[in-house]
């Protein structure tokens, strides 16, 4: 059966109907209301427009934030406070008449990756998600790493850098603060600031700049944007090696939109991993890009609704 | 049924005939042989002395090291260099009779501590072990985290510090070199070098000084013993934050030579978890010492031998 998977972020909502096969039929967009009520309402009316007049029974609504999922319960979301403490599941099943469960983003990702992706065909997936922070969610033997509340698979505040700089989420040295956008907007000033000559230091220099700027300098061959790009992907290996050895996963798949750089974020990730990680299961793991770009969340989140339990890998197909 | 726990160590094989509740019925030790087809001698030996009379069909030998336990494989053992390698399953099944499985030594003594220590009332357990190194493992909603070959589980070679030192497994600043009983000792003589009029200072100048004499001096207010604690501490602290993050545990066991230190090692790392992980794993995450000691590997091993997949808590009792 079809089910709706829904992705609200801070700036939008976007619920779709999506097929066992990861087919998506239908797909509805509203901005996200910054009231809890207009927010209620909008995530109801677009659940309701996605699924038409499909007969599909559930949806699962992909948060980000620190929740607890299994409580349905969104403790802490930064970019999205209304939602938090907004009873969801209960008032979303009432208006919509279907079955409603909740997950975090990158979880419902991770998933979508597993079930429809780059790991579409192991059972052991590790997925990261380098976006303004850092993200990720781990399958294990075909079951969604949740933890005790469904709180778990939080990768990007492991500390990989004990001394070093503050994260906003009070730790230091956090995956996140090493390996984010933001971290690679952070290197890009500095590099500029050294090199204000360069291309790097012109477009720093320009109104208006932003991390995804050196991606494009750095493809064109300006050194201090490669620079930038080299020292995030070593930090994103560190992060990685430890992940590899506590998971022993077949496919690393990185997503997220500081993953556009492709090989100039990933070579030096896997170079790190092998320095860093141990046999055999630095030797299995293939560190390569995840293949459905930002629609994961919403493909993750229709895939984990038709699965309630969230812990069987259901037939896709 | 009972089913034999083989615990194999540097220096000694242990093996325990185990009741489906825990209790040691028989035990064999022999000490560990440094050649390979005397090691497999003293091995199908011990099994078959700890099974005597018994109807027992299934034995799980805990090795330490990096292993392919899905393939019963050793990749690995530096303190065992004769077990890697060698046929243990078929080699040992074919002189005792039973089933052999093969796992790591910290993934058995985790598995021990949630089924009858430490984790028996919980479903989510992360297992660290402070000994010589720093070993671990985790079990999620009741099943033991092995990974995609059973190389997983691996906690201490996670990075915490990357321009740290220098750890035996070639990276830097790893779980393991900040926080095991080495780093107690190389703390303790960098500490005692400072102050060598001290309790500690003393102790280090003597012959024969080890780790575990820090502990006894802390416990006697020797300020340079309990800082040395304090800080390795702090590092045990990081590491958890990290985990207790990614896996949302109920409980955070912690066992091994070093965990006798107690709470002047737990104290500083249950501040750190708090300051360094996220709500609301942190606020969840219980973190005690493991109470089996070390016959947590041999008893952990005896019921996994019982739960041949590995993946399915059965009812101990």
């Amino acid at each position: 059966m079809n089910a709706i998977g829904v992705d609200v972020g801070g700036t939008k909502i976007a619920a779709g109907l999506v097929t066992p096969g990861g087919k998506l039929l239908n797909e509805a967009r509203y901005p996200t209301a910054s009231e809890p009520s207009e927010l209620l309402d909008s995530l109801a009316r677009a659940i309701g427009e996605a699924a038409a007049n499909d007969d599909t029974d559930a949806a699962c609504v992909a948060v980000a934030g620190l929740l607890m999922a299994k409580e349905s319960k969104v403790v802490f979301s930064p970019n999205l406070r209304a939602i938090e403490d907004l009873p969801l599941k209960s008032e979303l099943e009432r208006r919509t008449g279907l079955t409603v469960t909740v997950e975090n983003d990158a979880n419902a990702a991770a998933w979508g990756e597993f079930v429809f992706g780059a790991g579409s065909e192991v059972e052991n997936l590790l997925f990261v998600t380098l976006g303004t922070g850092v993200g990720g969610g781990v399958i294990l033997d075909g079951n969604l790493l949740r933890g005790s509340q469904g709180a778990g698979g939080e990768l990007g505040h492991t500390t990989l850098h004990a001394t070093g700089p503050r994260c906003g989420c009070g730790n230091r040295g956090c995956f996140e603060i090493m390996a984010s956008g933001l971290a690679i907007e952070r290197r890009a000033r500095r590099a500029a600031a050294d090199k204000p000559d360069s291309e790097l230091g012109k477009a720093v220099a320009a109104k208006g700049f932003s991390g995804e700027e050196v991606t494009e300098l750095a493809r064109k061959g300006d050194a201090p944007s490669i620079s930038v790009l080299r020292e995030t992907g070593v930090w994103l290996g560190i992060g990685i090696a430890g992940f590899v050895n506590v998971f022993n996963p077949e496919v690393v798949a990185i997503g997220g939109g500081a993953a556009a750089a492709g090989d100039l974020i990933l070579e030096p990730a896997r170079r790190e991993v092998y320095l860093r990680a141990r046999s055999p299961s630095r030797d299995l793991a293939e560190i390569k890009p995840a293949t459905l770009g930002e629609k994961s969340g919403m493909l993750g989140a229709a895939a984990l609704a038709r699965n309630a339990s969230g812990w069987i890998a259901l037939e896709a197909g």
